[in-house]
């Protein structure tokens, strides 16, 4: 479909390039946090581990924001990028699965430092249900759908045991949720919803091969 | 520094397709409990969602496998991809940090699924450390570089909060931890251990930026 209706700026916005704002908007957060106003590329690639150039040329995708001898401006950086990432949308969650996974994410800053409100969580355990953490009261999944027509969130957080997870998963596309953050480590394709597919296990794998990799250097 | 003693199939591995074997890995591992014993490259392209020649030329770098018309042995390429990544090298691992994410991950089988061993957690909490949870006594930080020392990890997992993650990532790296998992949301470099730097919520603002995509696209 085309895209329509949209800023001119971002049509020519690479996937590689979205794939590496995440990055620059951790480190501009941590700078505007420090109050740091301004900033030059080489700094910012010094900071990074990558070249000034490529800093300058992926800025340039969205419309620069630098000026000659001047650097960036950290906070209208922040913004932008802020923008384009959709931090400003005011995007609502709700956590599936209140174990252990679903409580440390909701005990985290995750969601409020990308601009996320989790409004609810649910489970299906009987000894969960009813009981408050981190200030929400644990929802049964038999109010699932009714709390999903009512307060429409746009994004649920899948932490369920691998065997029911293409069970809710369809319950949760049904439903009409329109983004998954998916920690189930089964890879999910729905019909209507986006998914974003967490694999822990496969970092911990690469970390594995470096360790190997490196003690074949060492020659051990 | 020049790579010894290795096998000469694998120097020619490109990053490339060391990233994309953990994903190789976990759908043979389901092809394998299910006891399949043969696949084609086209039906495991179809599964994965990725061209045959991709899988071809992905397969060949670490000496094929395949017979023409017989496809791959699942077994076969499931134990060499978990040869080339390290999971039959026995790597033991520390959680450091028993918080809600350091008690997800030591429930979790994403250790046992990878070949490797969790053997201890730790943290400094009074309220913690003696505690039981999952079959280890937490231990108390103050016990930790004697019992590096002692067990020799590979791994360090690191879910410890924000303010102290540079202190205990500088402790790990001293204390001779080659590895480390870091769940922090800080990018680490250290002077000697490989770190494999994890930032959940770069995941989440890609769903974001995806959703917010979508609703450009349907002229919301």
């Amino acid at each position: 479909m085309e895209k329509e209706n949209k800023d001119p700026r971002e049509k020519t916005i690479s996937t590689a390039v979205i794939n590496r704002l995440p990055r620059y908007y951790r480190y501009l957060a941590d700078l505007k946090d420090a109050g740091v106003e301004r900033i030059s590329s080489s700094e910012l690639a010094e900071m990074l581990g990558i070249t000034a150039s490529q800093i300058r040329q992926d800025f340039n995708c969205f419309g620069g924001f630098g000026q000659q001898g001047y650097g960036y401006s950290v906070p209208r950086l922040y913004e932008n990028i802020a923008s384009i990432l959709g931090v400003n949308e005011g995007y609502r969650a709700v956590i599936v699965g209140t174990g252990n996974l679903g409580r440390a994410l909701a005990s985290s800053p995750v969601f409020r430092k990308r601009g996320v409100t989790l409004e609810a969580l649910f489970d299906v355990s009987p000894s969960l249900v009813g009981q408050t953490f981190c200030g929400f009261s644990i929802l049964g999944m038999e109010e699932f759908e009714d709390y999903v027509a009512e307060h429409r969130p746009d994004i649920a957080v899948l932490t369920v045991p691998r065997a029911v997870t293409r069970e809710v998963a369809e319950r949760i596309d049904r439903a009409g949720i329109r983004g998954v953050w998916n920690f189930t480590n089964i890879e999910l394709h729905l019909a209507h919803a986006t998914v974003q597919n967490i694999h822990l296990g496969d970092t911990l794998m690469t970390l594995c091969y470096d360790l190997r990799e490196k003690s074949g250097q060492a020659g051990e």
